[in-house]
């Protein structure tokens, strides 16, 4: 029987380097063995004699597997995942593994460590659009019914949620964020802004700041985060650069 | 006229320095004065020549707008938050602030750095309870009807997004829990996983792990953070150690 190995499932925050917790960091350090998306673990430098098990996008169930197989033989392991590995990424998919997988992997050494989840940062790039009660909804319908993803668009904003949009487009279905815009300008002011954030903490970072009345959903791409407001959600122009866009921390009581 | 100043909101993330981001460290380091509610400031080893701010916890407004009139003077202010200052936190109440302020205080030189939210953190500590489409509401109506708030938990959970609770309870309104709570209970499953997270990160940091049917919404004080789970949200039980809590990344599908 081999020595007892971990898994460590950690974010690194959504691209910039200074996002990354001491915490992160220290426990990709101590890994023998880094498994993750390639982007992912090539924003890491390189450490002699550590291991490392590049995987393909949307292979996250082969690669959560191949983690708990090499934990549960004794390595210590960090699976790495972007921004933070609970937000709509890999924890979620390591626990579908463990419960589907070897009875065993259940009582492997197993901790979450969490990162600067995308909407946190695409807001602090903005000002405070979540400054109040909000909603994130993935778009991919890939595992669920879009019927459910326009049952959750339709009662966030008629509940007047701010709702952070992830995974807005892929070439595979390039039309769903036309059809979530649709639905949300029928439910909400044109007037609501709305942030597209691509790229967040790259070289080739972008944000642009419009309403929903001018947004044009084909802007998205499956490097975008998208947050529209709620009815409270405002922009304050400024002469010196892109304007703040916030969330009110209550609404007006009269 | 003074050299520009400028204010960067800076988030701490819920308790441990493992969960500082080197960002907020820069900041933090690089400013003349740090402005904050005091029991954030004690996290942060003093330097010679920084000025300390310190207020009392409820006067955001009045701290936002001294840090204002210190960045508007030509200082160079780190405004010191708690997790996430762009939830439920300190950058909204700045903008607010600048909405309802001198015009000048819109040209300051202003970003938002971002930190661990306490509801990811307190994902990471059981599994990956965010693991899909999820709603982040603040239980307190001091600054809205509570009515809102229902309206907000009801459609939450009518759509079956999994729930993250925030300021649960207060002395000056101790029942809101217990009412979010009936109202919860009408809408989900007794069976639905709920995870109290007190205190995260600190010494004295509990998790416990529920079931709406089990759990006592008197256990929530203002250091706890909830999470209510979707119907999809599962509890894997182990041998060894707390179960883990995670929602898979979609819905099955028959």
């Amino acid at each position: 029987m081999s020595a007892p190995g971990r898994l460590r499932i950690v974010g690194l925050g959504p691209g910039a380097d200074a996002w990354i917790t001491p915490e992160a960091s220290q426990l990709i350090a101590n890994a023998t063995d880094l498994v993750g998306y390639a982007p992912y673990l090539e924003r890491l430098p390189p450490k002699q004699g550590q291991m490392r098990h590049e995987s393909g996008n949307g292979a996250e169930m082969e690669r959560a597997r191949h983690a708990l197989r090499l934990a549960g033989g004794g390595r210590h392991v960090a699976l790495v995942s972007g921004g933070d590995p609970g937000v709509f990424a890999m924890a979620a998919a390591v626990f579908e593994a463990i419960e589907e997988g070897e009875p065993a992997w259940r009582d492997i050494d197993i901790t979450v460590s969490p990162g600067i989840p995308a909407m946190q940062a695409a807001a602090a790039r903005t000002g405070a659009p979540l400054g109040h009660d909000f909603c994130a909804i993935s778009l991919s319908d890939n595992r669920k019914p879009w019927a459910l993803v326009e049952k959750r668009l339709s009662a966030a904003a008629t509940a007047d949620f701010v709702i952070a949009l992830y995974n807005p487009a892929s070439a595979a279905r390039p039309r769903r964020i036309h059809d979530a815009f649709a639905l949300l300008r029928g439910l909400k002011a044109p007037s609501t802004p709305v942030v597209f954030a691509r790229a967040l903490g790259r070289g080739d970072e972008h944000i642009f700041v419009e309403t929903l009345a001018t947004a044009d959903p084909a802007r998205a791409d499956m490097s975008t985060l998208i947050i529209v407001g709620s009815s409270e959600t405002r922009i304050i122009p400024r002469t010196s650069g892109a304007p703040f866009v916030y969330t009110p921390r209550g609404v007006k009581v009269d």
